[in-house]
């Protein structure tokens, strides 16, 4: 397989887009490809301030990289889970991002959830009801609160989280599943500023996760290669795998799902008009101040409080 | 495993409806079960006339026996297209037909497609543009047009088709990876009549065909076990493969999309405006006089037309 660009031995070949490309022109593809999304979906300009959520993994560290490529001004920000697994995977992932954030003299903000929440996540899902089976439940809300408040606290103008086509497809199909149609009705590659919550974009959203895997390596980008110990089994998972094989069988067809989906709602032949009235019963959460549905204080506070009293009974 | 009912050796597992159960009382379940999904769609009564359309396969002439021995006044409609296959399909199929109907003095109608189109269905996707590569999409319409013609004909309240919920997943499945708008708007398991259309009615929709098979096995119905000829390589069975490891990985899977699907439409919380749309365009075609959105003549009458002007080509 040669590279369409410059006839080199290809590196990749995308069968879904019918392009072979060469390291190196792969190596400029992929930020073509993430300016043109930022600017289908009009996500940001080079005067806006990014906070880019890392994790340590390919997704968000490789979008960091392009991001800085292409001129944006950005930040890092880095939740650190307190998850070990065998592995110290919260620890190898910290020194990732702060390797990754050092070299390029770019800003890192860290977050450290045992000592804000008062327990690891894995901790958190032992002591509260919410995590009886995983902690994935625990984990995802902590980390949609943290972000969005280190966002408000750092006054950037919007937040960029590494989810890649793969991530969107498998979120959309098992959305799609149950028809749960609130959540269909907020699922976008941009989701708008609300009074509380920082804007949010996805600028890999049109790429797949072999593509972003193949850019981070390519580029030499030093980053953790241990999927979360608690993935395995997720739901999440058996519904990537299903769509890898819809996709071997059929290139292109994640990508056609994802986009179709985005342009019925956008056209108004898919109406989902549950997300707007989630939107109307939106308050201050009484301790912290962030927007939530929960009657009077968030579920993170809930959640925060309740393991400060176990903690405290447990003391006593 | 042994029977709910009876503790006999069950003939069956049911496992997303944790059921198990011998031959006698699995062969009283799926009416039981039929007659709920008649009576909670509101399909038909016993005092209408049901016109049944029939292939020779364990769906639909397991779908005829349940509607006999529920005591529905049902006829059959049988399309004969010509197929041959190398197995005789539809020589098969049909004796199978005539055989059923005749042990049970039921009627049955039976179509020549043949003689009406002018050409038998693979004659006919050779002949058009239409089946360059399959005859599926040809034989689709075709069945449809005269399904549609006899039940007017014959002056039925209902016309009801064996699709079960294999069909029915893997229909709203493709629908659903493509965002097909207008098809998801008008996939039911029940099509109310409209000028010039018959009421369409799918009382297995909630059976799966494993179901269906077993009862048709069971009940000692001799079916035709071939899928068509054409079926393989179908898009369709590449979707219903891949819904069958979503299902062993989590029984239920299916029943709760389409399910789901059917409810989050009922409520409002899925709109698909795309259907009114469509309607408001339909007017009879000059030739048969059959609704159409096709403008002028419809797409089966145009097909015929060009079948008979091909052959007088040919034989000039």
């Amino acid at each position: 397989m040669k590279c369409r660009k410059c006839g080199a031995t290809a590196a990749i070949n995308m069968r879904h887009h019918r392009l072979a490309l060469c390291a190196s022109h792969y190596l400029e593809w992929i930020p073509e490809q993430t300016q043109r999304t930022i600017e289908h979906y009009r996500m940001f300009s080079l005067s806006d301030q990014v906070l880019v959520a890392v994790s340590g993994g390919k997704d968000s560290l490789g979008l960091w990289d392009v991001l800085d490529r292409l001129g944006y001004q950005t930040a890092g920000v880095y939740i650190g889970l307190g998850i070990d697994g065998g592995v110290r995977y919260s620890d190898q992932s910290l020194a990732r991002c702060r390797a990754f954030a050092g070299a390029r003299r770019l800003k890192l903000h860290t977050v450290d959830v045992p000592t804000e929440l008062g327990a690891s996540i894995p901790e958190a899902a032992r002591l509260t009801h919410r995590g009886q089976q995983k902690p994935c439940s625990v984990c995802g809300l902590t980390k949609r609160h943290v972000m969005n408040r280190v966002a408000l606290e750092a006054g950037v103008d919007v937040l960029a989280t590494g989810h890649n086509l793969d991530d969107e497809v498998a979120v959309l199909f098992g959305n799609t599943l149950s028809w749960s149609t609130g959540y269909l009705a907020r699922q976008a590659p941009v989701l708008e500023a609300r009074p509380g919550f920082v804007r949010k974009v996805k600028p890999f959203c049109r790429l797949m996760e072999r593509e972003t895997a193949a850019y981070a390596v390519l580029r030499g980008i030093d980053y953790i290669y241990d999927e979360c110990p608690f993935a395995e089994g997720a739901t999440n998972l058996t519904h990537k795998d299903l769509l890898n094989r819809l996709e071997a069988d059929r290139p292109g067809a994640k990508l056609s799902f994802y986009l179709s989906f985005l342009r019925a709602r956008q056209t108004g032949a898919l109406l989902l008009p549950g997300a707007a009235e989630a939107e109307s019963d939106l308050h201050a959460c009484v301790t912290c101040g962030q927007p939530t549905t929960a009657p009077g204080e968030c579920t993170y506070c809930r959640t925060r409080r309740r393991i400060h009293e176990k903690r405290e009974q447990r003391s006593r």
